[in-house]
């Protein structure tokens, strides 16, 4: 498992920025003031960088995977919702009446429902639900490590599958979106063992917890960094993973990183899945030059650590759902500055006078 | 042509806000945290009090208005590109070549594309053309009104006639976009008068003048607002129109005033619509209710601008072209609200447990 997952991180090549010069040069031809299409056309130019200047440009087909997980640190109480509800989503998403589903199918994405480690037996069978359960949920990590090194290469092994999965059926992006009762808990967590930032600082509310909540939220947090000091203090991103993260987690940063492998464009959710980001990015910072990153979440917290990852997300609408959802409607953006790119007009092509470079 | 425009606006009523309770009972109980879907929940619900309650809520079909108009204070060098470009993007619209065009068709709306005042003969017949030439260009503001005020009312009336043309085909959302070369120094004017603001403060490059140039256009803007003084001094938001705006403002003014009248909603665009937005809503504060604005604008200036109204846009991309494209791109989040409360489960019907209020 190990060696498996050292040469697929070793398969990730950067972006070939060689056909930087072309992309820009189309952009500035086409019938519009330069660079007056904003962050489409650096959305345009980096998709031209990844996909090798093969024309047309195009984020479709693209593929949303919502992946599922339960946490121990539950127990503490650190949601307003109980455990069950992760597994009462899964049902949900599979019967299409999640906002997930909503979003996906308005995009126009495939929408994947993957079970990586939720508590409970088996769900139905269903065409759109991958059940590949690593255990029954991670471990209270305030007591240790929420998942053992093993568990955590199986999840991001998984995740890498799954990029390899979308890449045999043609996608060209793969968006990540989880379920999982308690996870902003160890999504913090996370962000404070790769980025050293204090927990106090960047604990939020999660589903709706009040002041309180989120007092006592901090505390769970802050022991949980002390009963895994020791994993942290290997400056391993994978120990650090295994002892703080979970197992939805771990799958979608092997989804970036499996992404990244196989050049396809991730696009990164909300506050969960820039987690799984970080996580993926302490792995191989190559994965940067995959990722675009949806919205900036209403989970306090999540501006600072993107400032902090120097991420400007390309919407603010004040989510907080996770899901993907996020990632779907940003879908949208990507698909609008590839067709800008491939159907706009060039200035010579339909005779119109470009401007002048000053006055 | 006073009397009928006077009563147009009369016609326009405040949003029934008593849908307000029964749409946030619907939102609260679809399967997701209260809130969660931030601003795609408060679309939805001023959608619900706009449509008065009926179901399904829906923005489609859309109808995207590119209304194009000449600039006399061209002539003052305000601009990088020649007044002639105006009307080689009109004929770039009808070949389907410019953004506008490819964003419109992404995001599946309308295209009908207007002349209300360029410069110019008139143009070969199209399906998506309408012929409405006011004038052949404003006059150069710095001499004295852009527009008598009869012809200014002739463009206001000519956009709520386009509201109407919508409502006629059946459009629950029209949206505002605008083709003039030099239209952000009338802009410009136009907020500095509405808003009591001061041209230095957000005279900003257009289509990309270099500082010296930002320095000139905002003398020019300084000498426009002398020489209107008087008509500005009335006080009535026309006469402030007519002196200051242009046709294809006048027109979007005349639209989002439309737009209120027949209960539409209502999609302003970026700097340009957003002036003729202060326009109307100067003349009509209710056209508030019906309005959504796509993007905070890479114009210096919009961001103040929009502070000063107390709008927060729903993108922020950077972008700067106009035509409506910031509206075509919005347009996708007011369709995934409307499917938000459309499609959703509810907490009951999925078997989904409802979270604590608090722990």
């Amino acid at each position: 498992m190990e060696q498996l997952f050292a040469s697929a991180v070793q398969a990730i090549a950067p972006v070939d920025r060689n056909f930087e010069a072309a992309g820009q040069a189309h952009l500035d031809d086409l019938t519009k003031p330069k660079g007056s299409l904003g962050r489409l056309e650096e959305i345009a130019l980096r998709l031209y960088c990844i996909q090798r200047g093969v024309r047309p440009l195009s984020a479709d087909p693209a593929r949303i995977y919502t992946v599922a997980g339960d946490h121990g640190v539950t127990a503490e109480g650190v949601s307003l919702f109980p455990q069950e509800v992760t597994r009462q989503m899964v049902l949900n998403f599979l019967s299409g009446g999640a906002g997930i589903n909503v979003l996906a199918q308005t995009v126009g994405a495939d929408l994947m429902v993957v079970d990586a480690g939720s508590c409970g037996g088996e769900y139905p069978e269903h065409a759109k639900l991958l059940q590949r359960k690593v255990a029954q949920g991670t471990d209270n990590f305030v007591n240790g490590p929420a998942m053992s090194r093993e568990n955590c290469l199986k999840a991001l092994m998984l995740g890498i599958e799954l990029a390899d999965l979308a890449a045999a059926d043609g996608c060209r992006t793969v968006a990540t979106g989880e379920m999982g009762i308690s996870n902003t808990t160890p999504a913090t967590a996370l962000y404070s063992a790769y980025l050293g930032i204090d927990p106090a600082d960047i604990t939020g509310a999660g589903t709706g917890l009040d002041a309180k909540g989120i007092v006592h939220k901090t505390r769970v947090i802050v022991r949980a960094l002390q009963a895994n000091k020791a994993a942290i203090q290997t400056g391993d991103p994978v120990n650090v993973l295994a002892a703080l993260g979970g197992y939805e987690i771990a799958a979608l940063a092997g989804l970036i990183l499996g992404a990244a492998k196989n050049e396809q464009v991730v696009l990164v959710d909300g506050f969960i899945s820039t987690a799984a980001y970080t996580a993926a990015a302490a792995i191989c910072p190559h994965v940067q030059e995959y990722a675009f990153f949806s919205h900036a979440s209403a989970e306090q917290g999540h501006r600072k650590i993107l400032g902090a990852l120097g991420i400007k997300p390309l919407h603010d609408l004040g989510l907080r759902l996770g899901e993907g959802t996020g990632a779907a409607l940003t879908l949208f953006l990507l698909r609008s500055a590839c067709n800008v790119f491939n159907d706009m007009a060039t200035f010579s092509g339909a005779g119109v006078t470009k401007g002048a470079e000053s006055l």
